[in-house]
């Protein structure tokens, strides 16, 4: 539980590691995993034996991997809304040990992410600069491509993957459609947090297209709210005014361009919308939501400006509320759409955010708020449970703790 | 009642003809005017007093006008809602009669189309490429600026204004703000039927953006829903389905590009949405709302595709129930706007139409179904109510007639 200012030092020497693992090629590999067998219960760290990978994947040893809000959600969630025993864990950097058949991206030694974002590079919507849900694998419900999983506990029991992702183990199997391969330039634990960051800042950037003097409004300053800051900052916003109840978020923001705050909690009698609407002569130009909750959804609506706004919502309950909104509010120029990854296409548009990173523009680093070796994974949850992180970077080798 | 194939020949002698009009400048009009009394009731063809032109303001006397579902709307309204004795009508050509202080866009003789959108030219909406609803006038509840109104009846009671425009008298008064100077080039009665048309062109071009090869489903074959199939022909659309209860309009609505039909009644056990999805392999590019009710503004949200669509709402009752959407389903790449006027700036868009009809390429003449002289304009009421027009050109000078 160590708050990181520097940058650790781990670059090209991965590379050379991994070599030394070859011989497991085309074998099971045995290893570690952080299993979770009850919803919301302490993940334990168990032996598994991951399978080789098949066609048209890639077997990648993890070298550190971040707990996002969407693992803790499906980690609460009872069957049959989620599925144990189970691999959570969908952001992280690792090494491919060994490539399927059919693949010919990536090569062993190579640095890789597993993302959750799948691009065939066939269908229209990989195609298309503005769909960013690839409609060759849609109906496929559950990566790998066969819908079976490559993990089994010491007993053969089959255990569950996440996401056809599943990164809090020491090796996992991805579909390639699921890689993107990244340089050695970026420290792993940057790039790690790509992951989770590029949702907020696609947001801003992709789905909403924040525009230089534009007025902004996040609803929930979370790591996904801070990172739709720092997009709309790099975007040249004006104004981005942040909405949290929790008033020690203002300080934090500030370090990802919020330049001012509402407190639900201190607005009186007037609405949160009613506030924006004062602070912006009529209204934010872009309202996001990073609560997920219609409630907030509604609210987020009502203080963007007519003529022209758009509301980018990040979240939504599954099993929560309609969003409710008045038709002739919709008649007056507003526009509502979501957000699922901030619209990123991976391997087109992360090599931007790397460049940014390391053209000193784009901040990765106050993301990174704690780091846990793997044997302490649970901390992580915890942490994030408590509010107190926005990102910890789990190491699989504790010597790479700083 | 009249079915009119040919273009008349309505040009240039107009102009000549306002000029023996100069000697009312500066001094109060009286002319006909069709008055509506009393909420739902026909229009009474009676004498009114039009006030020569403020300072901003223009003094039109109209050549044709013709009559939009806007008016039935606010014409069947009890007040508080509407206000009577007002003066119906806001599609129109006519020629200025004079103006009024600081006027410098145009002077006696022009011909021009008194338009809905407000257009300042100087706030930042009326700048925006984007935005269609003028912030600097938005606070004014109806036009003229000074909030009052230029037209009284014989007795000298006031008679009310609709939307800052009232185009069924033969003279009328406008905000140069609303006021789109056209050439001699195009027929009037062509002309006049812009305003409501483009409602619908500029829903398919502008608000949505259709594209070359997309996918395209329209809920509500009127005018309006036409006029979002002739502008998604324009721009290209491969798939243009039509949905509508009256499966007459399926031929129609060839005319204007319609290419696929579905008659809801007909689908048997299966959703408008789901036969739009199997006949689009997962749903159209771009759906629109041409109906204004929340139930079928949800259906057309269903129809749409995951991963990048737009749904178009074009109408929205005033008092109806609010649309309730699911939000994981706008999360996976759909979005909601509205379209109010089709975000069309009449000043720079017009022209862009003007010369599309001029070049054979856009299809206005098929929009005008009836044409009916002054006196008979309850007539262009009752055609409209009974479905029977699309648009009915009511001529001031009966004699302009086919």
């Amino acid at each position: 539980m160590l708050f990181i200012q520097g940058r650790s030092n781990f670059k090209s020497s991965v590379i050379m590691e991994n070599k030394s693992q070859l011989p497991t090629v085309g074998k099971v590999i045995r290893c570690k995993a952080a299993i979770c067998r009850n919803a919301g219960k302490p993940l334990v760290i168990e032996e598994i034996e991951v399978d080789p990978p098949k066609a048209w994947e890639v077997r990648i040893k993890i070298l550190c991997t971040s707990l996002c809000r969407s693992d803790v959600s499906f980690w609460k969630l009872e069957p049959p809304l989620s599925v144990f025993p189970r691999i959570f864990g969908h952001e992280a950097v690792g090494v491919v040990e060994s490539v399927g058949e059919y693949v010919e991206e990536v090569k062993e030694g190579d640095l890789v992410m597993p993302v959750s974002q799948r691009d065939c590079g066939e269908c229209r919507d990989c195609k298309s600069r503005r769909s960013f849900i690839c409609s060759k694998f849609d109906k496929v419900p559950n990566m790998p491509r066969d819908g079976t999983s490559r993990f089994r506990d010491v007993k053969g029991d089959v255990v569950h993957n996440f996401l056809s992702l599943s990164t809090f183990t020491q090796y996992t199997v991805v579909d390639i459609t699921h890689i993107f391969k990244i340089t050695a330039d970026i420290p792993v634990d940057k790039a790690c947090l790509l992951s989770g960051v590029s949702t907020g800042i696609g947001a801003a950037w992709k789905v909403a297209g924040v525009e230089a003097g534009s007025t902004v409004a996040i609803f929930g300053l979370g790591a996904v709210g801070l990172s739709v800051a720092e997009g709309a900052r790099l975007c040249g916003a004006s104004k981005i005014i942040g909405v949290d109840l929790n008033p020690e978020k203002f300080e934090l923001g500030k370090k990802f361009g919020v330049t001012d705050f509402i407190n639900p909690a201190s607005c009186g009698d007037k609405k949160v919308s009613e506030v924006i609407q004062q602070m912006t002569d009529g209204g934010a130009d872009y309202c996001f939501e990073c609560v997920g909750l219609a409630s907030v959804i509604e609210d987020a609506f009502s203080g963007s400006r007519q003529g022209f706004s758009k509301t980018v919502i990040l979240g939504a309950e599954m099993l929560g509320p309609p969003i409710s909104l008045k038709g002739v509010d919709i008649l007056k120029g507003r526009t509502i759409c979501g957000s699922l990854h901030g619209g990123m296409k991976p391997k087109s548009d992360y090599p931007i955010l790397i460049q940014k990173y390391l053209d000193k523009e784009l901040n990765l680093d106050d993301f990174k708020t704690h780091e846990v070796s793997f044997q302490d994974i649970n901390k992580a949850f915890e942490l994030l449970l408590e509010g107190k992180s926005l990102r910890t970077i789990i190491w699989m080798d504790k010597d790479k703790l700083n």
